[in-house]
Order: C-alpha cells, then structure tokens, then sequence
C-alpha cells in the first residue's frame, strides 16, 4: 500500500513528522511512503532515503488557525493538498496529516471526494479502553440524518474488522440515552429502525453513555455533535481520574515510597489509555481514507497512525462501497 | 422547608429510604420530612418518630419498569403520586424519590405543573468531579429548543448558586464541540446567541467535552441527549479506570503490599468521585424542585440528596420564575 504524509502539518512538524514516518517505514517494509513537504525542510531530515520512502514536493504548509477552504483554494501547493492529490490521482491509496481536523476534512472533500452513496463523512476514533471500540463520528458531520447514521455504521464496521482484525461480523450500537428500541430524539428512533433493518450491519442496539467503554460493541454509531462530546468528554475524564491517583500517590514521603513501587503497573495503565496508541482519527466516507493524526504527536503517535492504516487501508474504498450499496438494498427491500 | 420523601421508590426500598431520611431529618432540625408510604411497610422502620418527621399514606408504590405516566393516572394513591400532591397543594416544598426517572419526571409534571415561561423542564446533575459543575439537561427533554437551553442556563445558574454557595453569578457555559462562537449544530448556534444576548446569564461562552470536568464553568448547558450521553459516559470512564488502577495495584504481591499503604488515599479519589456524594439529580423547571434519587441509592445517597435540597431549595420557585421573566425580557430588548 502506498500512504502519503503530509510532512508539514502539526504543531511538532516536520521533525517529528518524518521521524515517525520513517519508523514506520522500516516496520512496513512492503508498503510506500511519500513523503510530502519543501525540499529546504524535508530533506535534511532525511540524507538518506529508505528504499520504499519518496519526497513528493509541495511548497506551503495550511496553518492550525486558518480557515481550511479558503487556504486550500489559495495554495493548491500546500502539503495537504499535494497529499489528497496523490489519492485522487491513484498514487496513494490513503494519506495521513497532523494538521488541523478541518483542513483534513476540506482535503479530503475537495480533492479526493466522497464514497458513492455517502452523503457525508464521519471520523472514526478508536476510544481507548481495555476493550476498544470504534466510535463515529466525532465530529465531521454535526447534522446528520438516519441514512448518514447507517451509512456510518456500515463503513464503521468493514474498517474495524479490519483495523481490530476480528474474526466475526463487528457489533454495531447506537449511541442513545436508554437501551429500549423506542428510547432518544427522532434521529435516534429512525436511526435505530433503519440499523434493525439493515442486513449488512450486526446491530446490538442502543448503548448508554456508560457502556461505551465496556466493550459491549465494537462500533458505536451517533451523530458527529455528540460522537465529538463523547469522545471528549471520555478523554477528559481518564486524564483527571488519572491526576487524581497522581496527586494521591505523590502527597507525602510514605505514599511515595509505595507508589515508586507501583509506578510501573501505572504507568502501563496511563499508556493503555493514551490516545496515541492509534495516533490518530480515520475519515471515513472518502475515496481513501485519511489519517487525522493530533495535532501536537509525536513520532511515536504519527507511526502508530501509518502502521494502523497500513494494516486497515488496502482496498477499503471497494470494500466499503460495495457495502454501502448492499445496505441500501436490504433497506429499500426492506421497506 | 418541608420536604416529601417518596418511602416505597427504589431498589432498596422502604429501608435504605427510610434511614436516609431519618439520618437527614437528624441534620436538618428546622425542617421537616413527610415520609409518603404505607403504614405496614414504613410504621415498623420508625417505631419513634422524631419530632420533624410526619408519615403520610400511600397505599401503593410505581415499579421500575412500569409506563410512569399510564401508572399514576391508575393509581393516584401511589407514593409518588402522593409525594407530587403535597408539593402541588403546598404542604411540602420539594419531594425526593429513588423511584423511575420517567415516574418522577411524570408525577412532577402532572402532579405540580411547570413553572411560568418554561416549555420543558431539565435535569441537573452534579459532575462529581475535583472542581464541581451542574449539568442540565441530563435526558429530561431530548429535543430541546434554542430558548429552552437559555431557560436551562437561567434555571442552573440560580440553583447552582445555592447549591454550591458561590459568591458571584454562576459562570454559565454551552456544551459544544469547538470554542469558537460559529461551531456547533443550529441549537448550538441560536442557543449561543440567544446566552450571549440575555443579561441574567453570565455565559462564558462554549465548552468541549474534554473540559467538562475541568472548572470552567459552574453550569452546562445542552440539550437531554447530549447530557445524557455525556454524564453517562463521564461516569463511565470515571468507573472503568479506577477499575484498571485497582486491577494494577493487585496483580501481584509486591504491589500489594504497597497498595495497603495507598489505599486511603486512593478511597478519597473514588469517594470524590462517587455521585452518591450527591445522591440524585434535581428536576427543574417545575413549581417545587424534585430530587431523582438514583435507583440504587443506600441511606448515605438518600440522606445526602435530601440535605442539599434542603440547602438549594427554599424559595427556589419564586427565584427561578423572577429570573426566567427578566431573561426574557431582556432577549426581547436585545432583538
């Protein structure tokens, strides 16, 4: 598979950028990297070029702060640009950058376009608890409609069997406030008639906000306003329950001493729930998929993101839409 | 301040209920307790009735899973039913029940009625964090509109002033998935205009997921949904990392050993954590706030929900309804 990396996006680019794209270029010996950015900044990061990494030239970077359209249609030289480019034109099947979620939205939207039968796209984030699950969207789409949700759940679902190499069909739940069929707003209740229908997804039903974590499902559905105020809420969350072991362990010389012992059983606990195992958010939705990495990763969160779409990516555009297209006959027959 | 308690509501009840309101009516000697249930469960639970406590019959209790609204216009003798009825007549000020959400979402709105220029009513919750902040609404009403979310802005902020015995107005922000005004759906958008125009709210403006348990705002606003989902899931998270911290600490002997020293300290974290430190959520938005005990409360819940209504609540109505006029008045002005 080859994956292009839009070396200049991020707050750490492009050191970081390149070095863990070049990490994850030595752990992917069968697979391509491009690596896209300016001469003058990329290449001194790289003297020596790997045999399966390229320099693919762009001349700008679109800034955190700016507004993503408009910068794209100003620099078509930009790197993320340049980067959905490669797609469009079949050089690379997915690309990954670091740059602000919105300019990776517009990249992808405007350059590479969208899967035939998705109106929308979702960004799919991997919520990081000891049994993972697939959450979209967090935020691509704040307004959806029933059809975005299933389309969501079916694409959702063709990734994660992928990405967390399951065996079965992926269990796909609904986000909603109660677990009986009848329970949330309007697009919850069509939403949920529409997943029932389906033939294509393995519906589990609702899942309450307090299950999401639980491993009740593999996928869960929602609409981009909520799926973001999840996601974020889960992480903000882990970080202060974690601060507050923190704080405890460290208050006086005795609870110290105990904790130095612990540190290490810790230390995995903080690392099993750090979001830059998966390095990143997959839009879904388009004609290849993108890596949004974080904005402030690091090489080891950028690699991670590369490895994960590497092990997901490979022909994942036919495999949705032929999903896609079934899921909307089993409705329509349905119906 | 007379508060009703719904005896026969709950998992644990009579018993649990009971105690807790006993152990309250012993911390609050100038209130008093209507304790609404029948004479043969409760009578035995109270052989001496303290001074401030008085027992008020019901014959019948609403089940858990029963339809709360078909329930009550069955039985009007039901504790629920009952406790609604002394708010409504003003023998009681407020009534507590562990019973159904639905039922005690029901019995207030058709035994007490909402208050003047409120649409629908909210639940407000208490995110039992570090830095604490009121949540409303927590799945009262999952389609809301604009105006509803200011309402819920100026109904928090009076509560969460008495509750929380702040000294200035209550900090007021707008759960949303970006910080920037324009972000969000159409009820993120006309809801933050409509904040940002009404004088008696001091709105600071929106707030993402990750910052909900960070102290930025002493009220948050959205819609049933959203705070459904997210309250779950904050309680979610909160469980299921103190459930891989304690995992870790006994794996093996060594850590143990060390984690006998920490264990004080580490009951603190989960104790500031725990929602029975408030034991319920608060309806508002109708004439006599109701507490929604949580089904499974013990005594120290019931006791604890029933202290802070005691707290928050005296005069609650006529406060809430004063503040509700002058928002809408000066949204008028400002359009």
């Amino acid at each position: 598979m080859r994956i292009a990396v839009d070396a200049l996006g991020g707050d750490n680019a492009p050191g970081e950028i390149v070095s863990g794209a070049l990490a994850a270029a030595r752990r992917l010996p069968r697979d391509e990297i491009l690596l896209v950015g300016d001469e003058v900044s990329v290449r001194p990061l790289v003297p020596e070029l790997p045999q399966n990494v390229r320099l693919k030239e762009a001349r700008s970077a679109v800034g955190m702060s700016e507004d993503p359209a408009a910068a794209l249609r100003a620099r078509p030289d930009s790197s993320i640009a340049v980067a959905a480019e490669t797609v469009r034109r079949g050089e690379a099947e997915a690309f990954f950058s670091a740059g602000s979620t919105g300019a990776s939205v517009a990249a992808a939207l405007l350059g590479i376009g969208r899967l035939k039968g998705c109106r929308r796209p979702a960004i799919a984030t991997m919520l990081p608890f000891d049994k993972p699950a697939l959450l979209l969207d967090a935020g691509a789409t704040v307004a959806c409609r029933p059809q975005d949700l299933l389309n969501f759940a079916i694409l959702g679902g063709v990734f994660a069997k992928r990405y967390l190499r399951l065996d079965g069909e992926p269990r796909v739940g609904l986000v909603n406030v109660g677990e009986e069929p009848g329970k949330g707003d309007d697009l919850a209740k069509e939403a949920h008639a529409l997943l029932e229908a389906s033939e294509g997804v393995r519906f589990v039903g609702n899942v309450e906000g307090r299950d999401v974590g639980s491993g009740v499902a593999d996928v869960l559905v929602t609409d981009g306003f909520t799926g973001n105020v999840v996601l974020k809420t889960a992480e903000g969350v882990a970080r202060e329950i974690l601060g507050m072991v923190r704080d405890a362990m460290t208050k006086n010389v005795v609870n110290k001493l105990a904790a130095a012992v612990l540190r290490p059983s810790l230390v995995a606990v903080r690392d099993r729930v750090d979001p830059e195992n998966y390095g990143g958010s997959f839009l879904l939705g388009v004609r290849g998929p993108v890596v949004i990495g974080h904005g402030n990763s690091r090489a080891r969160g950028v690699e991670n993101a590369i490895v994960g779409i590497s092990r997901a990516g490979s022909g994942l555009v036919e495999e949705s839409e032929a999903a896609l297209a079934a899921g909307r006959r089993s409705v329509e027959e349905a119906s």
